[in-house]
């Protein structure tokens, strides 16, 4: 017996690195085999930011399928969907929008944050009712759990209002999820930059190689006071050092005290870290090439993931307009 | 060979009265003849102002459809069907809000007559996203057509520059919708407010039997400064009149004569409106009473403009994923 209904998921935008491995994905790994697991592949989210070019999403949906199957979602375990084909996600949107207010909508942090960038009228409509689609998401199949980290509690609360204004306009025949908040540790730069983003350009992809690795090791921020190897470093501020105690938790306290006092070369501490980021990795990419040169068989997954969740949300529409008594002819 | 496909309809919130005969019915008779005609009863829609009770959409649902059949739309030649039965028109919502922004939505002229009312921020989502709603309402079925009186056609501008926007973006698959502008002549309250309306309480229904209408028409404003019926009236400032003018057109000429030359009596001009009103009405309420009798045929017959609909907005969607490139497994 599982504990619950997991839904969690990402915008299909490219393809994942290491701070989402770090952050989410080695979470979800785990949690699979304690909750029933729904992974949204989340290409109508992808649209609000990406109207222009949709063409992207084809691959990047892909990418992103392989990606969690490289890490070790188990697709037999665990079920991954694809949002556009859950027309019911948009049905649920349309109704919950009945009750929502745009007043509610613009006090939304990030909808804020966006309309002091943009400019609160030049937001698409899509992009304000960002909040509404995100409760659909997560309540047509009724999860009971999103794993969020603290920051992104706000946002389930919001779902959870607007599940609760359902149930006591209707019926209660939706759940209002829970937050299941873990740490979701923060992997930095290795320029140096507050986080790993592909927009920032200094993301390590799951699906790179050694050579590519070590290349961008190589480029990492060290103890900018350190000139010759023979230098005393401080690793306490040295992002090299901080993957090592991410990454190297075996030679961690050794690297430490060896840069110390001077006895190894920056050179070569990136060269241990790369190694260490290409062994964790290796898995992965060895299960990608897999994948890769199976494309059928990866289709075959999302098609029967969003065949399965799609039952799911049929059900859930089927009380939902019986809660509502809109189901004229049943 | 048809000239092309109209999508016209109306909100279900409530069984329809004279002024929508008068305005749009008896019209729609006419042009199912000449046009593929696509009929939407428009219960999402409906629930934006109804959403705290959309248990009434139920019954209003099957009055309406009953008003269509008993007024002569021909379910052989129009296909009548239910809007929140049809899920693409949800995904095309959710489609077109992608690339609609805030700004145009706050100078649309319905929403800001609301939001003039209610104040902004406390409009619904789904009031301030009505005419994207709206645009698909009427574009997912590829209507050409929308049969509107001069003042919608503001409305009808803003789906075509929606449908515009899209075809740009992606490609030309949707179909930019004309406004079929006719008169359309609007029937003045017999209390004499400006138009039949059931909010004013001033309404006669399709339903009506004879009793009811008399009871309404014998309460309508006439010529205030008559007192005796030898008085000398003024037809051109009694409502009664007008309406003799509309339904009365063999004796109109002859009523005002006498009107004026203080020859009848508004007692007996009533009763003369008060049944030509039940002649126009009567074969209605007669093709409403069978349809009553059998309302299993009624759901069938919306069962089956439903089903038929529903394939031409799978095809319809089918295109739309195709020109965003999202038609992923296809
Ligand atoms: S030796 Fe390693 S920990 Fe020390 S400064 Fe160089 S990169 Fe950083
Ligand atoms: S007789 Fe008829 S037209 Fe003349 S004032 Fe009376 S109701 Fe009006």
């Amino acid at each position: 017996m599982k504990k619950g209904r997991i839904l969690t998921g990402d915008r299909t935008t490219g393809k994942l690195h290491l701070g989402h491995y770090f952050g989410s994905l080695q979470n979800r790994v785990k949690l699979q085999y304690e909750y029933e697991t729904f992974i949204i592949l989340a290409d109508v989210q992808a649209l609000t930011t990406h109207f222009e070019n949709p063409g992207m999403l084809s691959e990047s949906l892909r990418n992103v399928a392989i990606d969690y199957l490289s890490v070790g979602i188990d697709p037999e375990i665990s079920t991954i969907f694809v949002q556009s084909l859950i027309p019911e996600i948009a049905e649920l949107t349309i109704y919950y929008s009945m009750f929502v207010s745009v007043n509610s909508l613009r006090h939304n942090p990030t909808i804020k944050t966006e309309a002091k960038e943009r400019g609160y009228n030049d937001l698409t409509y899509g992009f304000l009712g960002y909040p509404v689609s995100q409760a659909a998401d997560i309540s047509f199949c009724k999860a009971n759990l999103v794993p969020v980290g603290e920051d992104q509690v706000p946002h389930i609360e919001m779902c959870r209002k607007i599940v609760r204004r359902f149930n006591e306009l209707y019926k209660p025949v939706l759940v209002e999820p829970q937050a299941l908040v873990g740490e979701v540790p923060r992997l930095v730069g290795l320029d140096g930059k507050l986080k790993m983003s592909k927009s920032y350009g200094n993301a390590i992809y799951l699906s790179e190689n050694y050579d590519d690795i070590m290349k961008k090791v190589r480029e990492a921020v060290t103890d900018p006071n350190r000139i010759k190897k023979t230098d005393p470093g401080n690793p306490d501020i040295c992002t090299v050092f901080s993957y090592q105690n991410i990454f190297n938790k075996t030679e961690k306290e050794n690297i430490e005290e060896l840069c110390r006092s001077g006895r190894i070369g920056c050179v070569e501490c990136k060269r241990i870290l790369a190694g260490k980021i290409n062994e964790l990795i290796t898995p992965f990419r060895e299960k990608r090439a897999y994948y890769e040169a199976h494309p059928k068989l990866v289709d075959e997954i999302l098609i029967a993931g969003t065949n399965k969740v799609r039952e799911v949300a049929k059900e859930t529409m089927r009380e939902v307009r019986e809660a509502m008594k809109i189901n004229y002819f049943e």
